[in-house]
């Protein structure tokens, strides 16, 4: 039964144009077609039911993948050290302060001597608006040239880990979670999720959680709305791509300034806080400049500014307003809880304890997209490789 | 040679009722049966056997094993790294440094969002009175909902690498180089050993030690004697399983004042510091309070107590009151020696450089009961899995 | 053809005599012959061969690869950990920061207690004058030791990667490059070779990459040349030994203040900052005396001093007076570039520009280096080895 189930998606990733995946990055949604991005889910679920059936997927005997964070991560590091293991690679850190980047050392150099061996390479650079994506894309240039001059046996696959501009595989594993909660992609027109910013009691959240969100959700034919106080926009660029995908997919972008209009009748509700881009930007200039001062007073800003949007959380009383008042509350994880992990907070307890079995779903699918990407860009005729694994059925778990 | 004792050994495995391990976790030692205790010591035992005949026992293709310490720790580290790697799992390591967890995120929520692909996890979090061992019964809870609500594909086996109560894998370890060096449990019968305490110029050491060796030893029917000064006392908690133990085994578990006593005909001494368990509650509730103040005061006031016995040292005048002068010196590494690692401390230099092959020994145990803890806890059938192995004997290294 | 080029090789390697590697450790390769020499660069090109032709090297099921490092480093640290992978060892790190090592443990202990499941250790430590390479040595015989006595299972293959005296695997990497680049060793006759010191921004720069490099080149019939400016003396013992080994080898080992003299009609030039060997004395003293005032105050003066020497760069100007203009330019990377990572450097942009591919290539060797030190260690007929990899041909990338 779970072979038919697998062999039925082999057959639907056969149907989709997913060539020019090979060889190549992730760095951003929008920059795949549509059936480049179904592919990746289809492939996200073969890998996990071929896991689930113990049928091992390693497609390397030996090899590197490497980690390369700029900011502190439990979840995403191990999601990343999953997806490696999975596929057969080894993990190696690449820590700026383990490492010599941080003396002045020219990123090409450093992506090049880091990668004689390495399969894959994921990078997580969010802190900085303009440098993430930008450093990312310096990187896979560097490797590209590494392996065209004959430095590099082979060409590392750059998985965006997360960016100051998209979080390419929360947005996914969030997708493939939305599709398997409504039973299949072709639900989900005219389906309304809320993307809506919330209080928190820190500050200077990543911008790239509710863009990576309306990036990617705004091309299945959803209404998606963008909620926030005035002053909490985000990148205009990214709005721009939303509004575009929408009406291409027959939905609709749309903003407000209301938590309240974005909840009602909603299927789906993503509160989340996030800092001001203007404000990131700001930051961003105030760390260029070594302005330590400027970037405390920024600090205190941005706290005082968030404080006055308290009721910017997600109660049960605004979840009784979602469609049939059983709206699908997401999050990246981890959540402001109210009463839990602070006073006040993204999300009332009640409502968080509610969903938090499909929250850890929604975060389980995250391993097998990375490995999707990876395996994408890796395998050149996946169906193939994939009906291999079913026919000889090597064991992941000998029991 | 060597098959012939391994098949031994496998026949012995089958004589023992093993089967509640399968599935479970190892949280404290006295709450396994005796004969489960011994079937971890067999399967340990012939675990080492295969590696020794070079054949590999790898059950995993693929999968990780977490180690989460809540302290410095290089042996303990190593040991879970090389039962890990003897099995087949990579390693991550879950830093609270490197992590968010120090970021108020609750237990449960870490716990599943790094397990998704994790086979094992090894926790070491002895620092506080009344919290580690909680903390990894609120570890194991989580995952074994995460199993059951399906967000986890498999349930990964706890191994409790050392807590406020007991050190299962130190006390295991031990214990299997006491059979090994006696040639035999069924030698132990009437066997003098004593646990005492000894001075060491740092303070603070974990009571985990002397609570694992009377909490395991008690077992054997040996005369298990706790020796310490006035004012270091244990968990009563754990004495009190100790005194009944002693008696169910037809041995004996007695306190004395004296380290003098606890030598004398001793068989085996087990010298080595610890911090009284009343002082560890009082640091545990002065943490609690972030009184800093306190904690300086109550580490001052300790470390004067412990300079009033000085005279607790492992001389050679005291190991010749032993058994024939040659009872067997045990230790879980590292020691402070006198005159070598400082200039007053808990054994004597001679002392300790006579028995240093053996405590090497000792500790040369320790990765092999994790993986057998491991081990038992996976494999349904672990007398068929080795005769498995024995037959196909795969290579661990290809000479 | 690669499979023709690959028995050629291994042809090659039965040619040499190198059974005396088998079992040993890697410190210095002056106390390798000549023959082992060009074993160890052989069976690094036939690894890499192997590798391009995408067939499994994997010696190893599994086992441990230790890496011990007592200063930053990404490079070595990253190349020792593609050697293990390569030979199929997982990396465990024992960094002294998360370890018990500075709480006073001593090394042979340390040494057995993370090596129960250890087949290589590296080690990088060449910050003290007099201390690094007796380290090793320490580290070795305590294996060696725990091996004789029962305690380790398997004798870990000990690999200098970097120490006070030697930096083996750079050097032997660099001779690689250079043997590629001239096509062959029968072509080095008569080379000459500049090793010349170069000003640097910063100060105390090891001096094992000097040392390594005219201990190594100096057996191939090139005429080395040592040059820096008065008071930045290498270790007189590595000199004694270069000038030695140019005798017998039929080539030359002569010293000059004169960085141009160096550079004139120079087949290859090496510019790279290092501090004065009597400096580096000092310090080490002061280091042992805690005297941190002394070392701030010997750090200016070698600053002051550097500051004296900022003639000693590699122009485009110097770099036409070598031969025919286009002397093979080294580095053992990360270089001081002149107006890229400082104002004023080893190196000027353009000259570094143009050898960037070179450099790159010239590192690339680093990590099969490492893996043939410690296959030649560990495999007793690396050429059958060779020969049924050829033969049964384990793909390493499963495409």
């Amino acid at each position: 039964m779970a072979q038919e189930r697998i062999k039925e998606l082999i057959n639907k990733l056969a149907d989709l144009k997913h060539e020019n995946m090979y060889g190549e990055d992730f760095f951003l949604t929008w920059e795949k077609t549509y059936d480049e991005i179904m592919a990746t889910f289809t492939v996200a679920d073969i890998l996990r039911a071929l896991r689930e059936e113990n049928i091992s997927t390693k497609i390397f005997d030996s090899g590197l993948g490497i980690s390369l964070f700029r900011d502190n991560s439990t979840r995403t590091r191990f999601s990343f050290a999953s997806a490696c293991n999975l596929l057969g690679l080894a993990v190696q850190d690449l820590d700026e302060g383990k490492s010599q980047i941080a003396h002045g050392e020219t990123v090409r150099e450093t992506a090049n001597m880091v990668s004689f061996m390495a399969d894959a390479i994921g990078i997580r650079d969010d802190m900085y608006i303009g440098k993430g994506n930008a450093y990312m894309r310096e990187v896979s240039q560097a490797l590209k040239e590494g392996y065209e001059d004959g430095n590099l046996e082979q060409r590392p696959t750059l998985v965006n880990l997360q960016c100051d501009i998209d979080h390419p595989t929360q947005a996914m594993a969030d997708m493939n979670h939305i599709i398997d909660t409504f039973g299949g992609v072709e639900n989900l027109k005219g389906k309304k999720i809320a993307m809506t910013w919330a209080y928190s009691p820190s500050y200077g959240k990543p911008l790239s959680v509710p863009q990576g969100i309306i990036g990617l959700m705004s091309r299945f034919g959803m209404e998606v709305v963008l909620a926030h106080p005035e002053g909490y926009e985000i990148m205009p660029e990214v709005e721009e791509i939303a509004r575009k995908q929408a009406t291409e997919s027959g939905g609709s972008f749309t903003k407000t300034n209301s938590m309240a209009e974005a909840f009602k009748d909603a299927d789906i509700v993503y509160p989340k806080s996030w800092a001001p881009f203007a404000a990131m930007e700001t930051r961003t200039e105030l760390y260029g400049n070594g302005d330590f001062d400027g970037i405390n007073k920024l600090e205190k800003e941005l706290l005082a500014q968030n404080a006055n949007h308290k009721d910017w959380e997600c109660t049960e009383e605004l979840m009784s307003t979602t469609k049939d008042g059983k709206a699908l509350y997401m999050h990246c994880l981890p959540a402001d809880i109210t009463d839990v992990s602070c006073a006040e907070g993204e999300v009332a307890g009640s409502v968080f304890d509610r969903y938090r079995v499909p929250l850890y779903k929604e975060a389980s699918h995250k391993p097998y997209i990375i490995a999707a990407m990876m395996f994408l860009s890796k395998i050149q005729d996946p169906e193939a490789k994939f009906e291999e694994f079913l026919a000889a059925a090597p064991k992941r778990f000998d029991k």
